[in-house]
């Protein structure tokens, strides 16, 4: 971490709270109106809160999940690590049946299974440091990815972000909002647009209000608008997040973002991924292996508790694409950055 | 106008009606939830609801324009179409001034004017004749198109559009979606696909509402979600209407069109765009000549008046984008069909 920018002034938010008895995850369907925390004392109900988007971000259902594993040893009874490994699981698979796409999910749960593996009559206390590892390295990981990712800005660039990949997405810092907060910190971004990220709106809801709460000025655009925003020269590169990294730098994320994707490459400009690398998913070779999550029809028939559209009409609502590896510039790490991504660079950053 | 399709069973909405005295307009900002015609006694009513989107496509603003002119015509002293026209102009400056970008408008409006060249006593009249004709072309002109369209598309095709461009924007048929009405009514598309259109939801509130008054399977997807829906393969044709269609053939349409023709082209799809002539306009030698309609950013914080954005927020609304004539492999007028248009090709179709 360079010591020279004042990043803490550009990241007041934290969506996850362990109360040592329980999980608070801050309400992410009520924002920005509404700042509450949801407490989730059984891991069942933090498996249901990441069903129903009260936390959301590859990162952050990551770490909810694994204190969810927590909350899941304090009803189980087992001598030791092997014990509880089989009396758990149960629990985890509900957990990483919550949401399919994001690979940061089963990655954490994975991680503490890994944990109990000789564990003794300590196990629940090693389950809980595990978490807050987890979480930890989350947040290291993130400031580290946004000085990296900041330094392939050049100064006085404008950025194009789409859904929220925020401090609310995170343990804190955010991923590719972190590249931004980086870059705005260090004086290298001048502009920031967010596109709204229909049906749920998380770049109208969240990331416009997370950094309005960190004082970093940003334009919201409709999703549709953003090659005609591109064409104006504005904006330098796209920034966005990822919820699955193929073997060979295919990338799964939010709907929407092949789509900039393409846009960026057609009026050169450049477009950059920004995940932990615990998102980077060796075992699937490529994007066409990755299971796309499909949602209720319904979030297309209105917003925001409202409905817009007629009863009886049909839609389709997948809520992740995939972005081919030859239109990604950057894929950034903590491990560091992939630049114009193959299955080689892949292999060799992430073996 | 083939009558072995039965074309009418497909198009049953008129959203302008002149009852001899008053304008009555479909209100498209109630629908799809209340079907309520606005009444417009005079032309400064008809001026105002063009600007509140009451009545919207650039087809249908056009003919609404037009019944203004006639009702600016019941309040004004004048001898003759000479004197007329003279009286009447700041009642079409202010028609004029409604909307900027829909070149229909000032088209419908030059007509009027030139009805007014020669005319005797008789000059309402002759204004009220004028009205009717631009009103039945327009109808006469979306069925031509429609099959002028249809036949360039193929036998079990997919086919995506945006906006509205249906009979609630025309006096009836549609343009993009004439062509879409009379391909499957000649049995050549099997799936229609809409975009939802932000931030005024034209494709998810009407579009999707007329085609299931009038009995067209279609599936709303959000903006965004286009590129990932062509890469599918289940779409061979974006069809798309226009707001200005300039002499080189760049063409200006609702904002996100230009993105679903870059996001086309990358896929092998084709981008086809349908208007009548009156939308060509041949002294704008180019998009980069046409000015951009921007609308309050406060339409993109909420919809149907709830707000889903915190207060403070700053947005970025333009309403319109320009497709550059080298992403269109066809522009369909009622005069006939410009393939991959060209200056020379748009000089010797629009004169």
């Amino acid at each position: 971490m360079n010591d020279a920018f004042d990043y803490a002034r550009y990241d007041r938010i934290r969506p996850i709270r362990w109360t040592g008895d329980a999980l608070e995850l801050l309400d992410q369907r009520k924002l920005p109106f509404v700042v509450e925390y949801l407490t989730c004392a059984t891991s069942d109900e933090v498996a249901a809160a990441i069903h129903a988007l009260a936390v959301r971000g590859a990162p952050a259902i990551g770490i909810s999940a694994a204190w969810g594993v927590v909350l899941a040893a304090r009803v189980v009874e087992a001598a030791d690590g092997a014990q509880a490994g089989i009396a758990l699981e149960p629990a985890l698979q509900r957990l990483n049946a919550a949401r399919p796409t994001a690979v940061n999910l089963a990655w954490a749960l994975a991680r503490m299974r890994a944990a109990l593996h000789g564990a003794g009559a300590d196990w629940r206390a090693v389950l809980e440091r595990e978490a807050q590892a987890i979480a930890d390295e989350d947040l290291a990981a993130n400031r580290h990815m946004g000085e990296l990712g900041a330094a392939l800005i050049a100064s006085g660039s404008g950025v194009l972000t789409h859904c929220n990949t925020g401090s609310l997405a995170t343990a804190g810092f955010g991923t590719a909002l972190g590249v931004i907060r980086a870059g705005v910190a260090q004086g290298r971004i001048d502009r920031v647009f967010a596109g709204e990220t229909r049906p749920w709106q998380q770049g109208a809801r969240l990331t416009a209000w997370e950094l309005q709460q960190d004082g970093i000025p940003a334009t919201l655009i409709a999703d549709s608008a953003a090659s005609h925003l591109l064409k104006t020269g504005t904006v330098q590169w796209v920034v966005v997040g990822a919820d699955r990294i193929c073997a060979n730098g295919d990338t799964a994320n939010k709907i929407g973002t092949y789509q900039l994707a393409i846009a960026a490459r057609h009026h050169g400009a450049r477009f950059m991924v920004v995940a932990p690398s615990s998102t980077v998913d060796m075992a699937t070779p490529d994007g066409d292996a990755i299971e796309i999550e499909e949602r209720d029809p319904g979030e297309l028939l209105g917003i925001g508790g409202v409905r817009t559209v007629a009863e009886g009409i049909a839609a389709w609502n997948p809520v992740f694409d995939v972005t081919p590896a030859e239109l990604i510039d950057a894929i950034v790490t903590e491990k560091g950055v992939v630049e114009r991504p193959t299955v080689a660079k892949m292999r060799a950053a992430f073996g």
